[in-house]
């Protein structure tokens, strides 16, 4: 059986120009049997933090062997280096700005080099503003063809990684952020399913809060709740999600990205009754 | 020759979460062969008549053997069904919500079943907030496959269905309504070309109206009235559409769905001149 | 190795409604090995010279024999020809509307025929609304096949071109215009590459005023510039760019397509240093 060569592409370029189709016709030309995906387009232009979270949240449903295409990159034609590495079996070619962090923290890095060798770049001389399209569209297809990654470069000395905000343990409970807002104001934070259960051994007796407004226990669905009431779930991804039945959390609870999010038990052993 | 390996999604996710991603790579992981379309992600939040609307249109114009998967899902994680059903030689999973009717009015069901078996599922514990990358993006992958639909579980005893507006017979006319308003801001109604041809021998006397506004006889394209002014067409659905030449009638006539749309022969038989 | 099949679309129909699906679906059913590719579907309502713009910088980016199919077409269902082209070993279908005008400014003409052999249409009687998915997918998906163009109708007596802006050469330096704006707000001008330097020897010493306003010398990289400030640049297509750092030059500088963008050299050979 023909090894699968699928990539995904997840840029800030929106879908009303050209650049995606030209980096699509430079991958196909190159490995004509490519299987392009698109995780997004619609990251908000230069938004890192999001794209980050994107990747991280996609990449768990691809097989060993994709390889991962991110152009989310306002340093275009600086010195910032273009990186090629391998976590958990999965490829990625992305420019040196932290985008990678959130993969970076779940799967393990297996191999990471600086994109530099011009051969597998579509022309000798890339451009100044489309490296998406004259380096890295080339240099993933030739990947999805074989191509061992250290052929294109050294070693970095060192990366970017985004410095996250971290969930603090308090005596009154645990307390995260909102990290990302998606297309139904679902309000999608740092407090992992993880995070929650090592605190808490009785998850049916914690409460969230969001912004200071109280989101009652953890939900098993978001219907469990009248419509247009807020809700806390655990959620696909395994982190805490703030949400509204039929509803948008971002405006009923007029929360963003930022928003302070707490986790605690009211009744359990941290809080005992008085 | 391969059997050809087409599956279609329909979501209301939008385009700029990681949700439609997940569910393709869910997908050519079970089913590296499959050729996925998408019919679209831009369905209203839990709009499940628009959805319907734009799934009938779309079956149409694929082969037998498609597995659609629609996933306008409000109820994601209660009781209600997944369902998997083959109409017309083509299959389709989706929720028990009504999604199905306006194809079950066009073409005939040969089989229905309750999704049940976990075996078919992402994971045999889905989460409770996405069934579309969890059950049903994988079953579709397996139908895909060659998977026998009764192997996913029972029939049902009954299955939802939307209660569409009817078209009313009028001693005026025919009266139906606007189902859907798409991009170019044209009026699409539940008046179909058989229901008109009915009651109508001669078309090239029948008019139009829209909210009260006359709309001028049955045109065969759009050019045939001056930029910004309305017109009645059967479109390529064979419906009645409300449109403006270069322009969009939504704006033009202030009509959005459910507006009333009115079909009559002002000097034909029903109205002999007076 | 079996001949690579690769088709693009190009439409103003948005990603909302059902068209583009049937599109898709009527060109598998036809060629199930055709590998569909998005350039874009968010062009304007009937936006030909947009639409043209965008078809003619993606085409470089995909190999010989590729199938483009672009349907911006405010005439459909009038009198104009469908029209079936290969320019540079890329074969087009599109409208007789001037969308081909830019490709035919960058590609030879080797081949065009109107297209009427109603054989290759879905239907011997397409609609009058949608010839997209009733004339030009069918098309398309046949000279996927192989088809040769000759067999689909008559060389046309002539076909229609748009009237482009040009570029003057004034005393003072080259005039153009902005031509499109990008999702970056960045703002892409007729002023190419070729026309600056067969003016100006030093493409070190050339400036950009767009609107009136200046942009300063030409740039390699957005990033030379503080965030905020606009820049000019030769970009990946060839053409002279105004943009923003990190911001979006068409609203930092409030212009749209059709502003005033010159080149001049105040201290060059036209302009000796007073």
């Amino acid at each position: 059986m023909p090894r699968q060569m699928i990539a995904t592409l997840l840029t800030d370029f929106g879908l009303r120009d050209p650049y995606v189709a030209e980096m699509k016709g430079v991958m196909i030309t190159i490995c004509p049997d490519a299987h392009l995906v698109d995780i997004t387009h619609a990251v908000a232009p230069h938004d890192i933090l999001g794209a980050a979270f994107i990747l991280a949240q996609s990449v768990g449903s691809f097989p060993p062997g994709t390889v991962h295409v991110v152009v989310v990159d306002p340093g275009v034609g600086t010195e910032r280096e273009i990186l090629a590495a391998r976590l958990g079996g999965q490829y990625f070619v992305f420019p040196d700005n932290g985008v990678i962090t959130l993969v970076a923290q779940s799967l393990p890095l297996e191999q990471l080099v600086c994109v530099r060798d011009k051969r597998y770049f579509l022309t000798p001389g890339p451009s100044g503003t489309f490296h998406g399209r004259d380096i890295l569209a080339p240099v993933a297809a030739h990947i999805l063809l074989g191509l061992d990654l250290r052929r294109l470069g050294p070693q970095p000395v060192k990366y970017k990684l985004l410095e996250l905000p971290n969930v603090r343990e308090e005596s009154e409970g645990l307390c995260g952020q909102v990290l990302y807002v998606d297309r139904f104001g679902s309000l999608i934070t740092n407090l992992t399913d993880a995070i929650i259960r090592k605190r808490y051994d009785a998850l049916d007796r914690v409460r969230a809060q969001c912004d200071g407004k109280d989101c009652g226990p953890l939900r098993n669905s978001y219907a469990t709740v009248e419509p247009g009431a807020p809700l806390a779930i655990i959620n696909s991804m395994g982190l805490l999600e703030i949400a509204v039945n039929r509803g948008a959390a971002s405006r009923v609870l007029g929360a963003h990205v930022g928003a302070p999010v707490r986790v605690c038990c009211p009744n359990g052993p941290a809080h005992p009754k008085e």
